[in-house]
């Protein structure tokens, strides 16, 4: 599977969130492409990295509710209509759509009544409906609030999360995210996340003991209504 | 009361619909603010700008559920969160605000299910979200869908209602409304528009009549519940 990341950062070099995920992308089968850091595009060149993709991810720090100038310069002038749905023909269809979205803003700040006033999902509406326009299949949002908070195992554990965000098969379940695990062990890469691949298979078979339980008393308590 | 049209459209004279508004801004206390037009911008001018406004209006053509990259990169700029709502100081507190959006598509595309697949107001969402953190007070939306299909005399009724929405103050009432169009009476611009302005009036006496109406079996009811 291709992963296409579009990047839309004014000052990349001096964003530790970007370039910690940066490492990620180098490490899985993704490409990383910064809009920013070009000075014109080539729309026709453009169109040939989206059709290549099986996985397009817009990745940008949440500007006024909304990705930085960049990238929607780069769909005003890349994205026609014709390109996406004219007459009928979906270019894009099919095609997985992510949101990789970092905000300076706790978790709790996007409710109604809290700082933000709304969701993240609902702020990012205008980029579901493209995506739906487009007939993609839409991933689940990926957002990093306020990284720099986070301790170290917390973003070594975020990486991982990014990772498997940009290559596994999606929607996500137990089942995947153990294969894709059992996938990275053989990628020397990862040697030095060997305690996060611990602790994340720890906690995978945690949940699976509970699902066991869970299902057992769900049984039980349809056996008890028979009686 | 000065109200501040931010427009932001790429190719501005090609666009009918943006010529015929801006008639209206001219003929109303509104200024005319294009983004594209201006080569650079002074963040200080514009902030001023803001700062005069008692009713500021974001003025686009709806590009992939947004505005064209102009107005985007207006607010990275202009907009900074200390310039918004920092150390509790909420430069546009109270101010009003508005959004003007001008759609290709009919009415009925924006819901679920049908091609749009979001209501405006749900697209919109970001502009309104700012607008609340900035403690302004926000405006219903203005939208015109498909302006080039309009018959003569729905388009001079656009052109009334645009220039109530740019001056006329809100909420909306039928009052409000009556006093708005009294005072355009006496401007002499508007004498070509007199008998768009005379079946607007019709139409405030027919509105009149069944509010009356409506009252009165209202009020009929609740003295027959009272029996």
């Amino acid at each position: 599977m291709k992963t296409l990341v579009i990047v839309a950062h004014p000052k990349i070099d001096d964003s530790t969130t970007q370039q910690f995920l940066k490492q990620g992308v180098e490490q899985v089968d993704a490409k990383w492409h910064h809009l920013d850091s070009l000075k014109t595009f080539d729309k026709n060149k453009e169109r040939q990295l989206l059709l290549r993709a099986d996985r397009i991810i817009f990745q940008f720090p949440l500007y006024w509710y909304s990705a930085p100038a960049s990238l929607k310069r780069w769909e005003d002038e890349v994205l026609s209509s014709n390109f996406v749905y004219g007459d009928g023909q979906y270019n894009l269809a099919d095609k997985e759509f992510g949101l990789v979205v970092t905000t300076g803003m706790p978790d709790h700040s996007f409710k109604t009544g809290e700082a933000e006033n709304f969701s993240l999902d609902e702020i990012l509406t205008p980029y579901r409906a493209l995506a739906m326009r487009a007939h993609m299949k839409i991933l689940p949002l990926f957002a990093i609030n306020q990284f720099y908070y986070m301790e170290e195992t917390a973003q070594m554990q975020l990486l991982m999360d990014y990772e498997r965000y940009l290559t596994q098969p999606y929607p996500d379940s137990l089942k995947k995210r153990s294969q894709w695990y059992f996938a990275q062990f053989n990628n020397y890469k990862f040697k030095n996340n060997v305690d996060v691949l611990k602790s994340a298979f720890e906690q995978s078979n945690l949940d699976l003991d509970e699902l066991h339980s869970t299902l057992k008393m769900i049984k039980q308590g349809e056996d008890d209504s028979l009686e």
